[in-house]
């Protein structure tokens, strides 16, 4: 397998976790996300990924060579095709559940505050950084306090339970961004706890994008 | 099942589709999310849903009540326990590619074009009406060019193939959204194939915001 990712990317963050918990290796392949304004928009990667966004995974079956862009699809591709390590729970409550806490990150508050979204606020719509963290900040505090309340529902050793699911893989990335920008995290304490539980293991630290070799 | 929803809703609107397309009924309740500085932050819808955003699913099985929140995670769950007319492939590639899909639209362009974040660039960034038209434009057009693309590669009768999938119920919701905004949609010409292909089948018609009882 081939992961294109950056290793600032949130969403690549999540499939590095995933892949290192299954024990899976892919070869990691930098697209840099700012250099040359923006390495996702060249051709080569744009018949890759038509979003031009990281991360894609590119696998091959009996059919050949396949791409597959969206972190979120990418994470249950690979729990479906290696089910060692589960990310998510068996039970269908349980599961649709663990979906819908990943979802309340990676669809509400991912998408508003990455790279091309935090670009167009200052390059199109002229907003100074005081205004942008503002922004950022907002989106973080929204998302967190919600998923606060989830984990006084569902929580155990990590967001759901004492198993490692694609919950956590949204959270801790989302995390390490909103230290990146400062946001005061001492309104979520149970938030904070389980990211500090998941920072234990190797997986997590491994995936870390300063341990990346495009880290810069 | 209860459905708690609301007309306009792009979110709401896919999991109706998902419904009908099952031929499942759900009790429809509103919550109005303009009305009395919206209805979704009422301290009883709050505690159903800590996101304070619709749609909400409310479901039982042996243990009781459950309450489920976000769209995809609501449809993928609905799909599970009732599988007559699945809304994705079973093979595992196709089924990445069509939550992909689907993701390209819930993760990418919904997000940042729903009435949450509307309000707040009007409102809190004191946008005017033009500089949120050119927003919620420039986001629609990034998905859907890129969308287009996946249909050149994908496509059959709907958005993968001849089957309707979650990607379909996905992308028409963002089109019925993208003409209330006068976007132009003539640069995506298989994308509004598929869309009026939808639109043909009951399950799509009797699942629009003109149909719901709270439409006003």
């Amino acid at each position: 397998m081939k992961l294109f990712g950056y290793w600032r990317s949130s969403a690549a963050y999540r499939v590095r976790i995933a892949l290192n918990l299954k024990g899976l290796s892919a070869e990691h392949i930098s697209v840099h996300l700012v250099k040359n304004g923006g390495e996702q928009h060249s051709p080569e990667y744009a018949e890759l990924n038509p979003q031009h966004l990281v991360p894609t995974l590119v696998d091959s079956n009996e059919m050949g060579e396949f791409s597959l862009s969206q972190s979120m699809a990418i994470m249950e591709y690979l729990d479906e095709k290696h089910p060692q390590a589960p990310l998510l729970p068996t039970n269908l409550e349980d599961k649709a559940i663990v979906r819908a806490m990943a979802q309340s990150i990676a669809c509400e508050v991912h998408p508003l505050n990455n790279l091309r979204v935090l670009q167009y606020l200052v390059d199109e719509m002229g907003l100074d950084e005081a205004a942008k963290l503002k922004w950022y900040h907002h989106w973080i505090i929204q998302g967190f306090a919600a998923y606060e309340l989830l984990l006084t529902r569902y929580s155990g050793r990590y967001s759901f339970g004492d198993s490692v699911t694609i919950a956590d893989l949204c959270l801790v990335p989302q995390v390490y961004n909103a230290k990146r920008f400062n946001v005061p995290l001492e309104a979520y304490p149970e938030l904070m706890r389980v990211f500090d539980e998941c920072q234990q293991l190797d997986a997590f630290k491994q995936a870390a994008p300063e341990a990346q070799s495009d880290a810069s």
